[in-house]
């Protein structure tokens, strides 16, 4: 099983916090996950983040290529507000400068604001979703790619900046919503399993999901799953530094309305305990590796974890990141899925 | 005088060049640059670049962040193609983590392949580059930003992510036609002078930018130029090493269509040695000195210089760099603009 850790607790912030500071943070968090072994780095996207400010990714990654040995870099990206032929050239440019380590996961977004900001047509927006991946992937891989969207037009058009991975870069999907999943399916990309949804509903889409790419013939190549995790020398400790900062973001997750973009009657607006059963991972080594197992049985091979949360100081998310990477990851080292640590 | 590079000629490449050796080169020749005491970087943008593969200027200034000491890295992009959301945040992102050391240079275009890419309509694209460069000011300098234009709207929105420097980086015009000198002038910002006119169209486009500037009661802060130079030993030397790379460039610039958005009569495909009067600097350090004293009298304050094109090996450009910072920057060190050399 693969290990990596999410950025976003750090190039998330508060507004009284100093982002200067914090993106230094992020260097040295970087450094902590190569040094501890970790296989790979995630950070997301979100455009007019009130009451957060936030680092685009792009920047962000290219910053982070120098810091991160060979760790893959990943981005998480709002597909529908992206134009195709920047976004193919501009991830390209980023695999060349750092060897052939990018990754990207395309996600469908939810917030209006962030629709209305670059013109997509919520009504549109799947078509838009689609379209944008369709093109990035000709444009990586054939020499001569005509395509039409909303606000792009290539007429045998050639894209001639090309990423080192071959026959391109892994590109993931991000999806919540039972439609989502069958679509990544379908299309033969992997499906990056929200951090957002209990247990009980990743499982049974998990089995949509396996169940959508039988029927397409298609062998997914890995399936990568996001999650809160806290590990401590005890639960309670676990609780007590994650959870504050935990129940903060997912009420603004709340405010954003995420929870509306999940299937079901999934609510984030509910107490702490409620909120973090068999959706969180936390706890002590033990408590985590046996959180982690169930996930691992239904053939989830990567792990990216969020291990800090806006406005948390870095030390305590330091602590949690060594421990997992001494007593919890090596349970895991021989169980598939890849290298360390 | 305030000297610069551009980093054109190794980040646009021959499709036959290995781009990651080449971004090798790249920062060689930043560190090159920082060590010789040059106060800038410059990169541009081009899109579906056939017949050149080039590196997109954000993930490229992100990456030269810990290269660059503390000179400042600009970018030249295509405004017309862009989001102002997504622009406002990433250079935002950009300038946090290079410590406040990012500039904007926003240009027209001129290629109907990059405009049908982007859905930007030729006949709107005057209207759609003032919308973006508006936007994007209004998200950096106000709490809340209502507005409107191809592929945006945004009501009440605030730019929460935002740069280091204050009221922001410095944002200049990149101009080729009279039209948009004076516009230049009337919104306030630094023409960003074209590497590709002639000297006697800047003397006269000078004049009409300082006309244009002082009916609007504006006093530009600087007046940056863009040319390609080149110093060796002799005369013979520069023109030996730089001319057939210089005349492949310009041949692309012809095929591109460049010439046609310069006024008048102006035409590429012309003999060498009359492509090079009045428009490149090329030659010993005295005739280099001579040129640049010409467009120091017009009151250039800043020199973003090409030493190198695409296809060149990098060495050669490296002794025309370390001629030049010896020999001929400290000939303008007290001369006004700024710091040497």
């Amino acid at each position: 099983m693969k290990f990596g850790v999410s950025l976003l607790g750090l190039v998330q912030q508060p507004l009284d916090e100093d982002l200067a500071r914090r993106a230094e943070d992020v260097i040295a968090w970087v450094h902590e996950a190569r040094d501890a072994g970790f296989h790979s780095v995630i950070s997301g996207q979100h455009y007019l983040t009130h009451p957060f400010q936030e680092l685009q990714p792009v920047p962000l990654l290219a910053r982070l290529i120098p810091e991160s040995g060979d760790m893959e870099l990943f981005g998480t990206l709002i597909a529908p507000l992206h134009n195709p032929v920047d976004l193919a050239e501009t991830w390209a440019s980023l695999d060349v400068l750092s060897g052939g380590r990018m990754g990207l996961c395309f996600a469908l977004g939810y917030r209006d604001e962030e629709y209305a900001a670059f013109g997509v047509d919520t009504s549109q927006r799947v078509r838009d979703f689609r379209d944008v991946i369709e093109t990035v992937r000709a444009l990586w891989t054939q020499d001569e790619v005509t395509a039409t969207g909303r606000g792009f037009t290539i007429e045998n058009a050639t894209c001639t900046t090309r990423p080192v991975r071959k026959p391109h870069p892994p590109i993931w999907i991000a999806a919540n919503a039972d439609p989502a999943v069958k679509r990544a399916a379908r299309w033969g990309l992997p499906w990056n399993i929200n951090p957002h949804a209990r247990y009980e509903t990743i499982e049974r889409q998990v089995g949509l999901y396996h169940d959508s790419a039988r029927e397409a013939g298609i062998e997914p190549a890995e399936l990568p799953l996001q999650r809160e995790v806290f590990c401590a020398p005890t639960r309670e400790e676990a609780i007590q530094t994650a959870g504050p900062h935990l129940a903060r973001k997912y009420a603004a997750y709340d405010q954003w309305g995420q929870d509306k973009a999940l299937p079901g009657e999934e609510e984030f607006a509910i107490p702490f305990a409620q909120l973090a059963q068999d959706r969180f991972i936390l706890g002590d080594p033990d408590d985590c590796a046996r959180e982690i197992a169930k996930y691992r049985k239904l053939g989830v091979d990567r792990l990216h974890m969020r291990m800090n949360w806006p406005g948390m100081a870095l030390e305590p998310a330091v602590e949690a990141l060594r421990l997992f990477g001494a007593e919890v990851a090596p349970r895991f080292a021989d169980k598939g899925g890849g290298s360390g640590p």
